[in-house]
């Protein structure tokens, strides 16, 4: 069995998207990051930088495989499953490209612009106007890249579009909104209602307790 | 030919450094960041997010192939050599797991402490905490890390190590040291000595102009 240890967060819900629309079995197993339990020690144990997600594939070849990090995850199950990630190059060049420009650009924008507008105790306006302009600047570059293909990394649905909607999902927290992206919109909204990733929203959405 | 636009920047050296150690040749092609050549038209053309590096490897199987994104790079040239990243799990998920641990944690917080410190035409003490503070947090994790194994992901020398080593080496910026990380500073000075390392940080420094 696969375990995911996750929340209803950006990256938790990238992982049970993926374990969806591969159509593989999975144990959720909540960690209420609102309850700071990912800094259980049970939990560093498993990931020592406190961070969901974390999967535990028990099904692996030798010993269970612990991997962190939510786009190594999704690598991992592309490569397991032979789906969502191209084995070839050419084609596989735009799928790393967009893992890494999320991790290392859209992801870290939106989450300090989220963490500025709401969370900085005293107003830091140089860092909200440089991580909310960024996430603008980042938005609009994806929305010129989906003028022309229908998924962020070319023809095919790919890991690369389930990391992208994993964050815009949770959009709301960064203060940023679509609307003035007409590709970006029209891509959100057919990866919604795909009937993989409402599945996996309903289950992250059912870990948070009822209050 | 593969042609690499760079300059002596933390995410440029990476790509000359791996080139290095899998003994392949290129031609280095300066992008004057101090200029802001990486928002010139011809270059924008190649890679619209403005960000050095950018591969063009003429050698591919039909057309020439554009990868942007320092890490994505890496793992382009790691598969299309068979180097420094294993086939194989378990061995391949440590080394996708620090590719991103870097590219979504390490790589920001170092960058956006060093803007703190340097940069904010206001001083932005929540931020600059935040960001100091999360570097601090990553490299004593790294440090813990490499105090079990001799590199990053493992027993052997992987791309992991080398995107690491490219903030590492350029972390006078950030104003951080290694001092007081023991593990930490025994492996940067392992691959700061590697011949190729030596080499690829020569052609980069040869890149910013006499002044």
């Amino acid at each position: 069995m696969i375990e995911v240890y996750a929340f209803a967060t950006p990256n938790s819900v990238k992982v049970p998207i993926a374990l969806e629309e591969m159509g593989l079995a999975y144990d959720l197993k909540p960690v209420n990051v609102r309850n700071n339990e990912q800094q259980q020690a049970s939990f560093l144990a498993l990931n020592p930088n406190g961070k969901v997600p974390v999967l535990v594939d028990r099904e692996a070849d030798d010993a269970p495989l612990v991997v962190t990090e939510s786009a190594a995850i999704l690598v991992y199950l592309a490569e397991k499953t032979g789906q969502l990630l191209p084995k070839d190059y050419p084609a596989r060049a735009p799928v790393f490209e967009q893992l890494f420009f999320h991790a290392s650009g859209l992801s870290p924008a939106l989450g300090n612009a989220g963490f500025f507008k709401r969370y900085a105790a005293e107003p830091q306006p140089i860092a909200e106007a440089r991580f909310s302009g960024e996430a603008e600047r980042l938005l609009t570059l994806l929305d010129g890249r989906l003028a022309t293909q229908p998924f962020v990394a070319g023809d095919n649905f790919t890991i690369a579009d389930i990391v992208h909607f994993g964050w815009l999902w949770r959009r709301a927290f960064a203060e940023v909104t679509l609307d003035d992206k007409p590709n970006l919109s029209r891509w959100y909204d057919e990866i919604a209602t795909r009937p993989a990733v409402v599945r996996a929203i309903a289950r992250v959405e059912a870990l948070i307790p009822k209050s």
